[in-house]
């Protein structure tokens, strides 16, 4: 079987077909299976470039991580403020200069489009992690891996999501990859944090989902509850902020109402949307899921770098 | 011999035997005698995961060149300020999505008890770099090391502490690490700066020690002198920085009244504690010091990621 | 032939002669011919130790690449503010301390004579990343290296060299490095930003040059235009600033005028000095320049790191 991911960019999901998911989480579940003195010997001496022009943390350090475990290493500039774009460099001449540095590029970015324009000017492998206002696909292929691997399917599941659906790239890529599977969304959220209307018409093409502010309609039916962070910084008033915080907090008397085998996910940082005595439920899936982001940026590293994705 | 570090923390200088030291002292001296080339294989794709919360160049680098002079990675939050942790994640999530990402933690935190909290929320290794007031257990490890190495022994040694006694971990954890050894303490300090009443009840149970504001008085009787920084940024009041400034300041006419094999010990950074002629004396063991910290941590990284510590 | 670079240090561009850029170069190629698989044999668990007291993304990263190119890893403190530096530590312990947790040190740092400093306080071999107001010598060895490598020759170029002359120390290293080959150099600038006085006695005796403010003077005949930054940061005054910027800004038409094979240069980041239409002509080399930084930096520690070179 040929790897078409080779040498190639993950610069939308809206670019990732069933078939692509399916190769990803195949090589995931290899990747998991390895011991760990296999999988480092599959990007051995191999170099991740980051450019993180908006902070993140988490994303950065699973990259990290990633190519740490199979035996790369990675470089990079994790904060704008102390790197020559204080100078005035473009981000053409900056993503130029870094695919000179590395083997595969991992660029975070406010605009759309950045991730697509950059891998036109790289002369490596770019990969998007998290551009302008929908894209953040690595995320949404660690939270459909995690569905799969939890759940043992996609289709036919009912999830819900809930938080705030405006802000934040990571519900719009999630859509986006849920559209290419037969599920039933229903999103939940207060009137001012609804998913964004310029958004409803895209995705509405792919996937069927309804819309409410009450999660006591649905609770007792899903078998996945995605929650979100109400990010107190997405904000344009400190009022409405107080208004909503709290109104969608998950805890264990919500967790009574769900279904015996009903899993909680939350893409992390946590803040208060979920209390931490649901922690150590069985319903409780966000740090298996944080981990298999980690194994899944992995696979996809090494289908990037290696035509032959096997340990040497 | 079972390596009862396999998989344990280093959260306390206190929870650590005379036993225990004796089998890090062997581990660091195994690790020294190791030729580069076989040292680089000991954690040959090892992870080591950091969470600053306090800034520390000193101990990072240390860790991370330990780590890395065994074949390992190092990856983390060097500073909280361009992380997550401003949104508002706890420590506990924190702890445990590092240690998704890396085999082994190290952590650095203000808060007393931040450690021990840690290593129960995750799923590797906890290795305390400096937590609340009082630990600092791996540069106590250091510290007694280096007696043992450079003066042969530890028992019977005449060991004056002198600077600032009252704020810095640093004195805290090595005296309940000597406490473990038959030796004759001389801390010496201005009155302000004295060791802090509500430990002294702590540490008088496991060491003897005296208490005074002159050196002079016991210069020409100890073995080892070990000089602490007056931290200005720990003085409530500026005056009273200034007024003691200078005032412990070790130069060449101190240390012709110390004994001939006497040595100088500082936990560095150095700022004028020891004037810079005292460098090139046989006296001078600061920066031994320093090497045999990177070669303690490492030992220990070694001992606690493989059950067996020889090189593969 | 024995290795002279090895356990040396690279300090200045006026220690080097026309016999050790013929080594460098010789080394370089060799790198370059080497699969990945070799390269990253060369310096496997060797760290280089960087301390960065001027911010530098580009210089940092493109040591951080050359190192773990060749399976090495890096550390060190890449912004002093977040550091012990601010704990009023001098420059000679920041060096004797990162010397113990490296193999080789590279150092950027304000100041004149700090590197030759460094070295001397230094337990292993210190490279100058760039200091003071005309040290710059691994970026004068990409300079030239990129010349031999694109014009197949040094000697007998005409090398126009446009911009801001005064400030920036990459000019002033590329000048004394160009002093050791038989070159016509024409030296292109605003009055105020011309080389400055004190600098042309010392580099009059080593190189002919020419000053002039008016490119058209010379645009014809030259084999190389090296172009520079003119750095906002670096006037005094803004007004200057506003009256030379884009003054001297090279774009198609002035290609035009060019010699069919003359190729540009800039040591980058660009900012408006070139304006982007050049990138795809023929005549750009500013990447390639900086790719050849990359390999000749690694060139340089394989060099200073192992007697013999060649991989395991």
């Amino acid at each position: 079987m040929t790897n078409e991911f080779y040498h190639s960019d993950i610069i939308s999901i809206k670019d990732l077909s069933r078939t692509h998911f399916d190769q990803i989480f195949a090589a995931t579940d290899r990747i998991m299976e390895l011991s760990p003195e296999r999988r480092r010997n599959l990007c051995r001496g191999r170099v991740l470039g980051s450019l993180f022009y908006e902070p993140s943390t988490r994303t950065r350090l699973s990259f990290d991580a990633a190519i740490a475990s199979m035996g790369g290493s990675s470089l990079g500039i994790s904060d704008v403020s102390s790197s020559s774009i204080h100078k005035g460099e473009s981000l053409a001449d900056t993503v130029r200069m870094m695919s000179i540095y590395s083997d595969v590029l991992v660029l975070r970015h406010a605009l759309d489009g950045s991730s697509r324009f950059a891998s036109e000017v790289s002369s490596k492998s770019v990969i998007n992690a998290g551009s302008g206002t929908e894209e953040h696909p690595t995320q949404a292929i660690q939270d459909l891996y995690t569905l799969r691997r939890e759940k043992g399917r996609i289709d036919g599941l009912k999830i819900g999501i809930i938080g705030d659906l405006k802000y934040g790239r990571t519900v719009y890529s999630l859509l986006y990859g849920l559209g290419n599977y037969d599920v039933d969304v229903r999103l939940i959220s207060p009137e001012s944090l609804r998913i964004r209307s310029d958004s409803v018409y895209e995705i509405k093409k792919r996937l069927d989902f309804s819309e409410s502010t009450d999660i006591s309609e649905h609770i007792d039916e899903l078998d996945v509850l995605y929650v979100t962070r109400i990010q107190k910084e997405r904000f344009p008033d400190v009022e409405e902020y107080i208004k909503v915080k709290g109104s969608y907090v998950v805890g264990l008397d919500l967790l009574g109402q769900m279904k015996k085998d009903a899993i909680i996910m939350h893409p992390l940082p946590r803040v208060d949307e979920i209390s931490s005595d649901v922690d150590d439920t069985p319903h409780a899936r966000y740090f298996k899921q944080a981990e298999y982001g980690m194994y899944a940026r992995a696979a996809l590293l090494n289908l990037i770098l290696n035509q032959d994705v096997r340990p040497g």
